[in-house]
């Protein structure tokens, strides 16, 4: 039958996480059990939830004394019968985090489907192997840029600085998140542009580049909006899916006719994701529940950046996206926000070769301007991948140089 | 032009609020301005995002221990040019909200929309007005009640609940949020049985009775789904909006066959509402976004059940959902969780006429049934109208004397 089992955080004001975990398993599936007649226990057995397993912590006195009382922190991993809900993720998070969500200082930290449900989603459609094979590079950590200040510039603009961060070999390069449509770069001129300039790129560099158009609309339009993309030479997606729900994600990698990569981009996540008291973990949002999605590479703010995560939140995501599955293919984690050459060594170490190193000022900022900028970020992938300190690559490497002279280089921990 | 204003409440490390909220105000529109050359500052200016205010607040001493830091706390008014993104709540909200919410102690407590960009949301096909047509009730507060453990029951069940519920006198009945697809009590037969078992009651009673069937499943499937159920004779749905994305509601509330109320379920809505440091305010989410998209009833916990919100949370979506708008209907707030009977004179004065008592155990757990129940709720909305006691009204209703006696009564503050 299968099920799904969730594991939450809590910090409880009651002091019986056994009960709390038996009020949780019951309240969300049957409603009661102990006092129904056995006629009935027979019929709801295959709905009731199931206490997987109950683990106090060590009380947190910071979170106490925040909450204003003793509390009892625990995790809680229960389980939930496959009969209870339909195959997809609105059923899926309803059941397990609907109402739940809204009673007090409680936390989704993990969530695992069983394997005849986790098949009933689809994964990412080219997922780390797809992309590498898309790009022919199998070796390194692939290189990608964000456009700086496109909004309000002309198609001029987003071409020469495509061209630009192309020519530097980046591997990606992706729209802004805050880029919608507008007059001056719409949606399918920024496609057949962006085509037209990759292909001159690549003939100069012998390397590929994917462009990642930014996704927006109206949700019913976005099947459609995306396949005219792949017809108009479309290489790759960028999605907030966060403002949509996963669902909509999901649609779009289901769609054969979408045959390109789609990255998630984080926005909207930490209203869910920054509390530790609330809310559901960025493992389980941006890894999981996106990998289930079909998102092919999973943006998230990098440990070492002004906006950043908890290095142990980023390796979380990073893992969940990553991980062995005998069922979905792995998604590119793609650690963001204040990445300069100089923390290759240290991003190659947190995130290993199947990662993506993603920089905007980190590109644009480089003295040798956004083409000087991607080629720091290439010899210090290389360097990186070779064991080959950023200082020794530096006496060889231009470009590199320059970016460890303007941001430094941090050894890897 | 237009623009949509965001008002945040941040809890700030580095203790210059005017700074932060320049910073916001251009690193989530044009970048940059101020060593811009004067050609780009006249290129970009219409897309320039403003501080409309700032406002410091008393220092929050429990959350800077909590925080580790002593935090400078303070709200923040920004607005956003309607030129930078497109009409519709995911490029609104990632605009707003995207990479920002990433970005520490931030939380949304407000938005607003100009009036041009407002008229882009349909707002609640009925609203208040609407559904008070529908049921021919206008001088008092609605009762609602909700299915109990219809999960692995037949239709029989479900039919017989329905038929108390509605003997009893509810106003509407909802199914419970986390009902799915299900071969027991299926979508289509769910409605078909209500519109037989509703028409009956309705010749006993003289009053109708709406019943919210619960729309799930894949969103492409949804706005079908729900024409069908118009089609069967469902006169009202209920969805779980916020495990979709607001854009799908506003979806279903722009089709126009789709001709009946919409009830948003708030599941999944502690996600992002419960944190007072991190996430965005009850009130923007279950009030004003689920208003613009077209919910015409939303639910949220009342302040009075063991899943409570803060009476002030409460009031601020009741208040979202109703306030005075040159543009969109008013939506019926439908503060739930752990109402009883005697609960209903602070309800009345907490959330006034236009509001909507909803129930399950204080419906289920009468001692006379659910149909007692109901009748208990009718009583005491009666009396909270007229002004009467609960106690003087118990004198000649016995089911409210008997749900007092049960679960007591609470005089309103
Ligand atoms: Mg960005
Ligand atoms: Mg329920």
């Amino acid at each position: 039958m299968g099920k799904v089992t969730a594991t939450y955080l809590v910090h409880d004001k009651k002091g019986n996480l056994n009960k709390k975990a038996e009020d949780i398993a019951l309240g969300l599936t049957v409603g009661s059990w102990t006092n129904l007649p056995q006629l009935e226990k027979d019929q709801l057995e295959k709905h009731k939830g199931t206490v997987e397993s109950v683990t106090e912590l060590e009380s947190d006195s910071a979170a106490d004394q925040y909450l204003g009382s003793s509390r009892t922190k625990g995790l809680l991993k229960i389980s939930y019968p496959a009969a209870n809900f339909s195959p997809d993720l609105p059923a899926i998070l309803t059941t397990v985090f609907g109402k739940l969500s809204l009673d007090g200082e409680i936390k989704l930290v993990d969530l695992e489907l069983g394997k005849s449900l986790a098949q009933q989603f689809p994964g990412p459609k080219f997922g780390v192997d797809g992309i590498r094979e898309k790009l022919d590079v199998y070796n390194r950590p692939l290189v990608m840029s964000i456009f700086k200040g496109v909004l309000g510039k002309d198609l001029e603009f987003f071409k020469e600085q495509l061209r630009q961060q192309s020519l530097g070999g980046v591997d990606l390069v992706k729209d802004d998140e805050i880029l919608f449509e507008n007059p001056l770069t719409p949606f399918e001129e920024r496609i057949t542009a962006a085509k037209q300039v990759l292909s001159e790129t690549e003939t100069i560099t012998g390397e590929k580049t994917l462009y990642a158009v930014n996704l927006t609309g109206r949700s019913r339009n976005l099947r459609d909006k995306a396949r005219r993309a792949v017809e108009l030479g479309a290489n790759a997606l960028l999605f907030n899916v966060l403002s949509y729900g996963p669902d909509i994600l999901q649609e779009l990698a289901e769609d054969k006719e979408i045959s390109v990569p789609i990255m998630a981009h984080p926005a909207l996540a930490g209203a869910a994701g920054s509390s530790a008291l609330y809310g559901i973990s960025y493992s389980v949002l941006l890894g999981k529940i996106l990998r289930w999605s079909g998102a092919d590479l999973g943006l998230f703010p990098s440990p070492y950046g002004s906006v950043a995560l908890k290095r142990e939140e980023a390796l979380g995501i990073s893992n969940a996206l990553t991980e062995e599955s005998a069922v979905h293919r792995a998604a590119f984690p793609v650690p963001s926000a204040g990445i300069h050459p100089g923390l290759v060594p240290q991003l190659f170490s947190d995130f290993g070769i199947n990662s993506v190193i993603n920089a905007g000022g980190g590109i644009h900022g480089h003295p040798d301007g956004a083409a000087g900028g991607a080629r720091a970020f290439r010899q210090a992938v290389d360097a990186a991948v070779s064991g080959v300190s950023l200082d020794v690559a530096a006496l060889t490497n231009k470009e590199l140089g320059t970016a460890l002279e303007l941001w430094g280089g941090v050894a890897a921990k």
